[in-house]
């Protein structure tokens, strides 16, 4: 027999552990090695709860070496990927140097300020358990701080909440705001009403959920409103500082702003030396390989992929992800096998977003529905992608608990610098 | 009718948050403010399972305004004290002054190094939910980096873990790590065996459990080397640095020390002008006020209390504060009805401590027993004194799963500068 082949996979994401998991059930012959810069897959479609102080981050997160616990030929090793050499066929890290037979890279997006990179102090994004909790941390310490003001501009400024980005991601935030300040809170402050903060989505675009249909769009306008939420779309923010948001001529104060307006694909790709889109991505063959080189598939964020229906890149979520990562797998166990590597075709499921309490919308092809039977469906397809029977168990009593009692089970202001924003010095 | 009594409490610890339901539940007449550095009340007892992926942060804490929610007369603010004039009966904050016509100090203790702060960064103590993430973050890389290291010397030495303190914390700290890599994570790693992970635990005094019988010291000492412990008694630390401990002229090479040794009480009683015992908390009278100050009381580990049998202070535990914070709370009120205040005593439920799984020790007076029967006492009483129907509930259930899976259920590294040691630098 045969050496093993080594299949190196960079990025314990949606794509990389799908792909991990689809080559180390297929067994004999591979030597699989998984890297991440984190010791756990993070469930980043629940992210948002875990900043809006609903569910812990424990909860939406297992340790990428329990997942592949149970495959013995799959290894787990923390690490970060300095430089990849398509030619020589080696990855380079923070700790060794890696040769492969096969390399899936799969290393996602982080998030992007288009070029203001100063902004990030003030409104920090959504992509990391650290941003979640630092997220909370300020949502929570906002409230604290307004109840002990005196001075009543200072305490409106505590009080108005700004989130940058109509996406889902967007919406989630908003619309969590909105529920937290309107119900979570409203019995607990004596000097401040919850009730009265100021949220406001703000969207360039000329209305949110631009990927949904316009129906739901509103919809989710609609519902969003209900709870609180002033939503601004068309307008572009040229500014962001320890104060607030700068729009053109106009201001707002807020000593909260969130970040949820874009993202770019990992910095190794520029290092590649292929071809990329617009945004930075890699672009992908048919296959999922990187064209030129076979042996290297690029999957999920990091990659672009064009070959669908209609020719628009495949946008990027979860289930864009996990398909390619299982199909990277499969064309690669085609290969050792001595078949032919099938094109990757993505079966779109649809996409959701909550809004909020029996708020939410769903779109799946022609069929679109909005209300409390979008909200049950967003609830059971979470759960039920959620990795761990104990992560299921524990978030489904987080939920139902939060819905009978209109509370979050995770109101914790921690980190350091826990108590001061940015612009205030730390003080530990 | 006179105007209410302005009631200012201190630190919304075991004691604090005692003293405040208590005075809130009478209500009429009074004026309650609690104030506290967090916006949580910590269940200390458990910190420990969070520093050993135990259990997640938000399952042992919770938020004091949500406490406190329902009594209208009770405000609770986030906020530092910085200084208390006991004559002009004023307390500076970080934001305001208070007037006062009750106080009750329950600021509790921090960890002391005897004098070498030097060692804290690479010795961490348990006393915040940020020490023990960062504890859990340190444990965990140490197996992580273990993994992918060559060369052997390096990997004893991220596989040596050093506990120093040989009382109730420092035995669930090194029990715990007995039991987290003989079961947890042994089937996860593929390079090294988790099992012989050398796990070192220092005690100065003659023997660890001081405060405990002997004969259950011993057992303790049984149980944890059955869990691969060593146990050092009568061993001085007189070093700690990056690369592990010195004790005289020995040298124990670890990348992980942890430090459960002493406590000093809050840095506010220096400046009180009272008399303070050997360890800097203050003296307090038999009725639990600061001497010459009728309307101050000191509970909880900021206070020494000697008028009970034997004249020996009262150790610092649950509930001695518990208690202590209900009895300042009921002298308080005898004074606002003209009733003469009563002395404390100390009702003495007994104390236990925990080695692992079915594995404990229990002392009630002259009832002592260990093993199976202690655990199942020790996770009752844990469960039935955490504060919250749904803390309770999850909390029950990443036990009950851990028991049968013999796994743990927030094996997260987080935090800022997760992927190195204090030694190593930054590598965010």
């Amino acid at each position: 027999m045969a050496n093993p082949k080594r299949v190196l996979i960079v990025g314990a994401g949606f794509g990389g552990l799908a792909a991990a998991r689809r080559l180390a059930r297929a067994g004999a012959g591979l030597e699989i090695c998984i890297l991440d810069r984190r010791n756990y897959h993070l469930f980043q479609p629940l992210l948002y709860q875990v900043a809006m102080a609903g569910l812990s981050p424990g909860e939406i997160a297992v340790p990428v070496r329990t997942v592949l616990s149970k495959y013995k030929n799959a290894r787990a090793l923390l690490g970060e990927v300095n430089a990849v050499d398509l030619g020589k066929k080696t990855v380079q890290t923070d700790f060794q140097e890696f040769e492969y037979d096969y390399l899936v890279l799969a290393c996602g997006a982080q998030h992007s300020y288009f070029g203001h990179e100063e902004w990030e102090p003030f409104a920090p994004g959504l992509k990391t358990l650290e941003q979640a909790t630092e997220v909370r941390r300020r949502v929570l310490l906002a409230f604290e701080l307004a109840e002990r003001e005196t001075d009543p501009v200072k305490t409106r400024q505590l009080l108005t909440f700004v989130v940058v980005g109509g996406g889902p991601t967007g919406i989630e935030l908003a619309g969590s705001l909105g529920e937290i300040s309107r119900f979570a809170l409203s019995r607990d402050f004596r000097k401040i009403d919850p009730r009265q903060t100021r949220i406001i989505l703000i969207e360039a675009g000329p209305r949110i959920l631009a990927t949904f249909d316009a129906s739901l769009a509103q919809r989710a306008q609609r519902d969003l409103e209900e709870l609180g939420v002033t939503v601004w779309t068309g307008m572009r923010v040229s500014g962001i500082d320890a104060s607030g948001v700068r729009l053109g001529n106009e201001k707002v104060e807020s000593k909260t702003v969130l970040w949820a307006a874009g993202v770019k694909p990992s910095k190794l790709n520029a290092a590649l030396g292929v071809e990329l889109d617009g945004m930075g991505r890699v672009i992908a063959a048919p296959d999922l390989s990187v064209p030129g080189h076979p042996e290297v598939f690029i999957i999920g964020d990091q990659a672009c992929f064009t070959h669908g229906p209609g020719g628009r890149p495949l946008p990027g979520l979860a289930p864009v992800a996990m398909q390619q990562g299982r199909h990277a797998a499969d064309n690669i166990l085609a290969d050792l096998r001595g078949g032919g590597r099938a094109p990757f075709t993505y079966a779109d499921k649809g996409s959701m977003a909550t809004i909020g309490r029996r708020r939410a919308v769903v779109e799946m092809g022609k069929i679109r529905f909005a209300g409390v039977l979008a909200w049950y469906t967003w609830l059971v397809v979470h759960i039920f992608y959620l990795i761990g029977f104990r992560n299921r168990v524990l978030v489904f009593i987080q939920w139902a608990w939060a819905y009978i009692s209109f509370r979050r089970g995770a109101q914790l202001i921690t980190n350091p610098g826990w108590r001061s924003f940015p612009s205030d010095g730390q003080q530990p």
